[in-house]
């Protein structure tokens, strides 16, 4: 099996020497202490980058939550059963969910899409019919899914994006196992050790997590052979990860802000980023996860999360939760008044 | 020299045992993992705790930003000038500093009050006139202030708030100088090593910082004989700290949340937590700064800060940021749907 990536976008990074040197004037000349805004000056630099300009403006921000099912779950790995899945779908139209409630909060648009979720949810509003397949096959016997719909699922990603008009858009995600996927990709593409790759998910107790971690490493031996991105995503992925991965592409590709969540998330990422290793550039890493791996996931991807609050929720929550630092990051940048205009004096040399 | 505290506000704390199991009830009842909305789950607990009510609800948050001049400086501890004071102040009022930017963005009221700058602004519309002195005089020589100045000082803080309509207010602070007393204060009330509650404040260099800890371990030695949190806080405080620390107390007595931002604002809290230590269950802990020792002075409060993005701005910069993530705690117990009110199947018992 191998998928081709010929389709994919190409992403070229943000590096732009001048620009980055009059972002760090614009920054430094604030009335602030040099570099007191600490972890929002590297986002205010880094959002200057993306969008090529020292006067960032963040349009339109949205939050797509991308809902699949898994195979997988037939061997007894989650907390939860398969129909939770479909359910908080409903819970996310009915508004009832976590993070229908930060995206309100924080004025973020948000998309739910059906990736595919073993459930006939029938014409519904607000709802984006982009189903692969009821569900991916179980990897612990097969490949999750076929080098079509894995292609399938990639395209639909990009495809969404472009029907955006913003330029900040954060990923969630949906699916009962998704940790176990998670987990058998970062696996594969970092080669960090099984059990430092799982954890509780949902709620798993430590007898059921050793089970989650055996029932991945048989798969690892039963797919050997699997080394390729795309071909590692196919055999271990979900519709909602491959569908995430082609969005990702598509949204660095049009020079978006990326709001990348928790674990499930941050897995999709690492597909994403080892096809084109320019996207970090464009990645905001929202939060370390209390799920186990995420630490270490990060790590690999020499990513420094902005909050560390201990969610393991997914849905996209940490993303909905970290704009407004993005916000405060970019207004600072565009509405603070510099030393000169507020004819505040500058560092004493006497004293330093 | 002691100072009497005969006159200050009387705080319990909010501790019901009834409320607390009904507010995890709610918050367990949430469509989500147990847990999984991690710090938020104990910022809606405690929001709940305060307003004594599993529907609890924010109402005209406000910061106030407490400015005033030290004396200390004369003994050369600040990187900057001490007429910044009075330009950032200037600053403020003309909407140019980070703290104008953030608490618009977040649509908190900011009030500036000048508790004892050295600078006449004359008669300025939304700047309050609380000012004491022209300065604290030179803890290196005398005590900054008499326990006289002191008592006006916590009762302009106690007034302030009574003046307030709103649930929720933030503490910021400006006044150069000022991390010198609030190390002093860290010492004196902790025991905790001068060398460890010394940092650059706005930027010292190592060898300015060595400065600073000896003029602090000099006034140390010098006013060996303080001891009561009222009579440390006029030898070592400034005017801001001291109004802060009445502003607290008033603030815990009406149930309102406080958020305490960097190292001098938890300096004042560390005054007031002495006084009446059932105030810290009013307390959110905004951030963990960048200042060196304000790790060390959370730890002696048993305080966990929410986030860590390496400030050290002050003027109420992390209060402000930190106030989305109040109101996502409060929004989420308030908005989610539950397990029932959703139809979402519960933790499964089989494979846990």
């Amino acid at each position: 099996m191998t998928s081709s990536s010929a389709l994919l976008p190409v992403i070229s990074g943000t590096h732009n020497s001048v620009l980055s040197e009059q972002l760090h004037g614009c920054i430094n000349n604030k009335t602030k202490p040099l570099g007191s805004l600490g972890r929002l000056e590297q986002l205010a630099h880094q959002v200057g980058l993306i969008q090529q300009t020292s006067s960032p403006v963040l349009l339109a921000p949205g939050i797509i939550v991308f809902a699949a099912d898994h195979g997988v779950v037939a061997e007894g790995i989650s907390a939860f059963p398969q129909d939770v899945t479909w359910q908080m779908v409903e819970n996310f139209l009915s508004q009832g969910a976590a993070i229908n409630v930060f995206a309100k909060q924080n004025g973020m648009h948000l998309q739910i899409v059906d990736a595919g979720v073993k459930h006939d949810f029938g014409s519904r509003q607000n709802l984006l019919d982009r189903k692969i397949a009821d569900g991916t096959r179980n990897f612990a016997q097969e490949a999750a899914m076929s080098a079509e719909q894995c292609q399938a699922a990639l395209r639909h990603g990009i495809d969404l994006i472009a029907a955006l008009s913003g330029n900040v858009v954060g990923f969630g995600e949906m699916g009962i196992g998704n940790t176990t996927a998670a987990a058998a990709l970062m696996h594969k593409l970092t080669g960090i050790a099984v059990a430092d790759c799982v954890g509780a998910g949902t709620g798993l107790s430590e007898a059921g997590i050793l089970h989650k971690q055996s029932v991945i490493e048989a798969a690892v031996s039963l797919h050997a052979e699997v080394h390729e991105p795309l071909d590692v995503l196919a055999c271990f992925g979900g519709f909602e990860i491959a569908m995430m991965v082609g969005a990702m592409l598509a949204a660095a590709e049009r020079r978006m802000v990326l709001l990348i969540d928790g674990f499930i998330v941050t897995s999709a990422l690492l597909v994403a980023a080892r096809l084109q290793p320019a996207i970090l550039d464009y990645c905001v890493f929202a939060h370390r996860s209390d799920e186990s791996g995420h630490g270490k996931m990060l790590a690999a991807l020499a990513a420094k999360p902005v909050l560390a609050l201990d969610l393991r929720l997914g849905e996209g929550t940490g993303a909905a939760l970290v704009y407004p630092l993005v916000q405060a990051a970019v207004n600072f940048l565009n509405q603070m008044a510099t030393f000169g205009s507020a004819q505040v004096s500058e560092k004493s040399q006497l004293v330093d």
